[in-house]
């Protein structure tokens, strides 16, 4: 007999996400590993059984103190992985709307002194008590949302030391909102003011100083660099990420955003954990990242809000790994992945399936999360519970909101 | 001295949208009424004072019982009026985005009896309990989400006595939910299956059948029509609108949606209550509605799921009334009026003020509600508050949720 201390009962359906390979590639994007009827028994935060709900007497033996509850006919998913965020940060930028709608363009905007550097300014005035308060709550709206691990970006201090304490405070803000945060290193996020001009003398010191201090101390799983002109070139790019594979870190880029900057092939190049945004990208970068087994994190409302429209649909035909993240950050306040995955799907053409795979298994691969984004026996109980009666619910309505969200076993949020 | 019941209190900004000329146009789009360091004193359900807090105790007398309530530093807006929504149907139409992942457009999976017929199938097989049920539970996340009063059309039963029965729900659903319900008349949402080939036929019942029994009765605020090929032509629609008029109905047209069939400038020459959707209208036809003070309804979520842009700017900078609606039906499942405001400032260019206008004051406008979509002494105590410290965030944010929702002074929804 398997032992529990929680079982969830009454479950139209659960999506396990625990068939094929991972990550997934074209059409096992929409193998969700469905059970119906289903109960899942928990015990000591990991799963340990799933199966339909007449099997469950015999199979599980509830612990003493053991709480059964109902899901009363919903679904359960995964918690969603959100690949890619810049969550942590002080302040807002709406008052940037008004230029926006004048016409001005991110660039433009952030030449002004506005944009990022806004940001850079905020979070560098901010104390750590507020910046902590700001993104706690955030991070906790992150994961009211069915979300139970985020890869958090550094990047709004631009400087090394702020930057390395930026680090430090991820592990600080996991611990305090119950979710897994996954840290990744975006000191060349921009180009820091003190260094206009000497874009060159701040990779120097990224790569001297930032990198090594990052890896011994294992600050950091990923290394993260925005390649787009204004911001680092290509060959900056691949320094600074090659220096960081050479330490032991992952690789991720920022890559053909705005204009098709060869972000996408140098992330093939240098076999990299993901390329993110890809909004030009073209059909023989896609074929590479395939060929590379470079997973593309994409960001469909952040695609969106620049008017433009995530390439997903052509990216999971190409036999891309596809993820999903809700690129969170002042830029575009998105907090919500069931949101990210309804514009994947309304707006990218994919599935409701390729969406929801994208935004679990897919997204836990890109980020270096080997259990996280699926329901697996001895995995972590990480589930998002819905209170509808089919998984396809999910990418196809806007607004779905979960009816329970655990982490570990442990209940992180319920409405 | 003043009355009151319930006082809220501690608000950093309140967005009264109370000045100004109804509807708003043009600049003063972005004139909100903001009192800041505010609180509001409700009386029976209606607003009996609003003003800086430091002038409260002076101004108001709380009654016996009276409740105190603080929103402890948020901001408060009018709960938002949904202008425009489909929110009366039966089951789902996730099924559809395989087939749109592959490709296929609204009127081709229209053609091939799904689409608008097959919600037309579910709605008409459904009990009354469960059409009663889901579009409870629907409407009732929509007040959570802030919006307190909703235009409700309806348009999946397509026949003269099924058509009539819907309308006879919405006081009903109205009732049930405990938020402002308008109902429009969309008999002519799409030509019956038992028409086919026979669309005048159809519109004939409808004109002397339909109409007179629902302007007795008072049974609709309003007669809609769907002008587009393969649905109603522009003479079809004009000779049912002018009969709705005739009878006391305010018109409204969906218009120039797929194509430019000449809706806009129907609307315009009827003088009709609003012109809805307008993706593919142009200048000229802005102009003239401007010009006819016809209120544009524009829905920017479902512009985005089939691959567009809401003209939101173009149409504010070209002197019209713009409100917004979720547009809310099995096609594009949306129910967040602040997801609808994100999507017509990030999509469509509006600052957050307008779009705040738009999700209000002239949506109410839009809709026949004099007193909804604005905070004014003696209106309704209609009040959605949201966590965060200026009003700007709506709009802004793009999955922004109240912590509280008050409709006629009760608490709709809290959390």
């Amino acid at each position: 007999m398997i032992r529990a201390d929680l079982v969830l009962t009454d479950f139209s359906e659960v999506a396990t996400l625990n068939r094929g390979p991972i990550p997934r590639t074209g059409p096992a994007m929409r193998e969700l590993g469905i059970v119906r009827d289903a109960a899942i028994a928990v015990d000591r935060g990991r799963v340990a059984w799933i199966g339909p709900e007449r099997r469950l007497r015999r199979a599980v033996r509830l612990e003493r103190g053991a709480r059964t509850v109902s899901a009363a006919g919903g679904v359960a998913v995964p918690g969603f992985v959100d690949a890619h965020s810049h969550a942590l940060f002080a302040g807002d930028r709406a008052f940037e709307l008004e230029m926006r709608a004048a016409g001005a363009s991110y660039t433009e905007i952030a030449r002004e002194g506005g944009g990022l550097y806004a940001t850079v300014r905020a979070t560098r005035a901010a104390s750590r008590a507020d910046l902590l308060g700001e993104s706690s709550i955030r991070l906790a709206r992150m994961a009211a949302h069915g979300t139970t691990s985020i890869e958090v970006k550094t990047g709004y201090r631009l400087s090394v030391p702020g930057e390395i304490d930026l680090l430090r405070l991820i592990p600080v803000l996991a611990h305090r909102v119950g979710v897994t945060l996954v840290p990744t290193f975006l000191g060349a996020h921009g180009i820091p003011p003190e260094y206009a001009g000497r874009a060159n003398a701040y990779v120097d010191r990224l790569v001297r100083e930032a990198l090594p201090a990052i890896a011994r101390r294992r600050l950091a799983r990923f290394c993260d660099v925005f390649c787009e002109p204004g911001f680092f070139t290509l060959e900056q790019s691949e320094r600074l990420l090659r220096a960081a594979i050479d330490l032991g870190l992952g690789a991720k880029i920022h890559a053909d955003e705005f204009v098709r900057s060869g972000g996408a092939q140098l992330a093939a190049r240098l076999r990299a954990a993901s390329a993110d945004h890809l909004l030009a990208s073209t059909a023989s970068d896609r074929r590479r990242l395939a060929t590379a087994g470079v997973t593309a994190v994409l960001l469909p409302v952040t695609a969106f809000a620049s008017g433009r429209v995530s390439p997903a649909r052509e990216t999971v035909d190409a036999g891309v790994a596809v993820a999903l993240g809700t690129d969170c950050s002042p830029n575009t306040w998105v907090e919500s992945m069931p949101l990210v995955l309804a514009h994947a799907v309304h707006g990218g053409h994919l599935t409701p399936a390729e969406a929801l795979t994208a935004g679990t298994v897919n997204a836990a691969h890109a980020i270096g999360l080997a259990e996280a984004g699926r329901l697996a026996v001895g995995g972590p109980a990480d589930i998002a519970v819905f209170p509808f009666a089919s998984v396809d619910q999910l990418g196809y309505r806007f607004d779905a909101w979960p009816s329970a969200v655990y982490r570990q076993g442990k209940l992180v949020s319920s409405r």
